[in-house]
């Protein structure tokens, strides 16, 4: 799919989605829109991704079939400065795709030009209507399925799990991620908001997303949220048991001894957490702690090393951190 | 409140809502409509609740507030044989109110009467849309906060709470319900449907179901699910943590040894399941199971004591069946 990503005055640094785009998904990107760095060029910023003409409005794109809104700003809202790009791209017979709050298909305007032109408006964010609750026939599939989990939000699963993808991929097995967030779902161009269905259906939503991941040898699905965590445990367990994973790959932030915005509540250690996890799942299918994850984003490279091998240690099992160093490191130890 | 209950052809034995809002709900029941027991009276059937004539039509019933549909056909839809009695209802005041999967509020003809009647329609199976994420906060409460935790669904968590709840009150203690399911919230008049919340904010349904209960001394979390269970451990997990209770209860069923409906997956034993609830709590909020259940409805009452005795044993806190015997022997446990 031939792709162009509306990142409007924040690209990279504040584009997170249009940047994991352009770093893990097929897409092939033709342009990114910025009317703030017009004329320059996706690799004077990001060297190491695919390379992609910076342009100043849709006029400007190449040949494409689909425009990503690939910024979210704080509230999840439209910014209406965004409307003649997303207008002209419907009038040229682009699919739009967003996760924001606010749903394109309920805008007036755009969803009467998108029938005229017979393209699809995609709010990412909006589960399927037909989710019911799971069989518990997740492990049915012959893939091996690895599920990141975490001892807190934001401690990387969603690139961990693109990072084992591709490392799955340079090793030429075939592998798929199966995307539980709106961000993973915006990369790999399909997937289900899990934190969004009805709380029922949550696992259902869950076993369906590793039952089509289409991938033969290993579907790595994205985690959520964190098993003790105040208010989105629900969520992590749903998904856990939904799964039915064989392997989890524990991700987890460097030096973080509280939850996130929940600060008085500490974190277990992660050791305890990783068993935690094993209980919790073996009554419905028995998975292991196969491997670690450190964010360590914050820490100069010796103190990097020093916290990985601590954290080996700690777990006793292979650890990487995926961004700073790669993938494969674990990958053995989670294909075993 | 003073409440009809409708029951056509199925009372007492399939109106399992009716029974629970005579058994358990604070209302004044004024009459019971059934068709096929005109002429009897609720004490015919059910010697042990409030009593009630039972009457064929919403015409021969007394002054009354709220009409409550007190049966579920399966596939929760809306019979329309008593599409009369609801009409009935709402010319004459009274608010109507049901736990169907058919909403009264998107019947066309029921709402216009409604809002020309000015009473209520209230589908208690909707959660309010004001929802949000939990604050971690529920357990800034004065009150002891109690949660019912099963091994399964169906092992008694609903009868257990309200059990509880009036032997607290026989003590003189000021105790109240948080109901999360449909049944309970009939019974109760309140609550909101945990299953049916959006995921991501299941915790915080909880969480706002404890500060608004209205009890000083003792609040009875209802609980769903079960920890473990392969579809719906993602709900059960929201309200452990969404709760943040002080003590729970285990309910289990007699000799169950498979997940009902998912009988390829065996329950972990209860003493197992006990120190499993245990260990996942505790990173929010330390709770201990301080007291069993076993559902012994179907053994004699010989089977039924050694049952209880082994449980006891096994899970080395006090246990009852509050059915065949009385909650007020684990309230003590659970107060302490």
């Amino acid at each position: 799919m031939r792709v162009a990503l509306l990142a409007h005055e924040q690209f990279p640094d504040r584009a997170k989605t249009a940047v994991g785009v352009l770093r893990y998904s097929d897409h092939d990107i033709v342009a990114v829109l910025d009317r703030d760095s017009t004329g320059a060029a996706v690799s004077d910023y990001l060297p190491d991704v695919q390379d992609a003409p910076i342009v100043s409005q849709m006029e400007d794109v190449p040949e494409c079939d689909a425009l990503i809104i690939g910024i979210a700003p704080i509230g999840g809202g439209f910014d209406d400065s965004w409307r003649p790009d997303v207008r002209a791209a419907i009038e040229r017979g682009c699919d739009v795709i967003a996760g924001l709050h606010y749903l394109l298909s309920t805008d007036d305007e755009l969803r009467d030009l998108a029938a005229e032109h017979g393209v699809s408006l995609r709010d990412v964010r909006e589960p399927p209507e037909d989710l019911t609750v799971a069989e518990g026939t997740a492990s049915d599939v012959d893939a091996q399925v690895v599920l990141t989990v975490g001892t807190d939000c934001s401690t990387g699963k969603m690139t961990t799990s693109f990072e084992l993808r591709d490392a799955a991929r340079e090793r030429g097995l075939d592998a798929a991620v199966a995307p539980t967030g709106q961000t993973g779902i915006m990369v790999a161009g399909w997937g289900i908001a899990i934190d969004r269905t009805i709380a029922d259906f949550a696992a259902g939503a869950t076993e369906r997303l590793v039952k089509e991941a289409d991938a033969e040898d290993v579907i790595i699905v994205e985690g959520q949220g964190a098993l003790t965590h105040p208010a989105y445990s629900g969520v992590t367990t749903a998904i856990l048991h939904g799964a039915q994973p064989d392997s989890l790959v524990l991700c987890h932030e460097a030096g973080r001894e509280t939850v996130g915005s929940y600060e008085s509540f500490a974190l277990p250690d992660p050791k305890t957490y990783a068993e935690l996890y094993e209980r919790v799942a073996a009554p419905v299918s028995p998975a292991t702690v196969d491997a670690g994850v450190l964010n360590t984003y914050d820490l100069s490279p010796d103190e990097a090393d020093s916290a990985l091998s601590e954290y080996e240690a700690e777990l006793g099992v292979p650890v990487t951190d995926p961004v700073r160093h790669n993938a494969a490191a674990i990958l053995d130890s989670l294909l075993e």
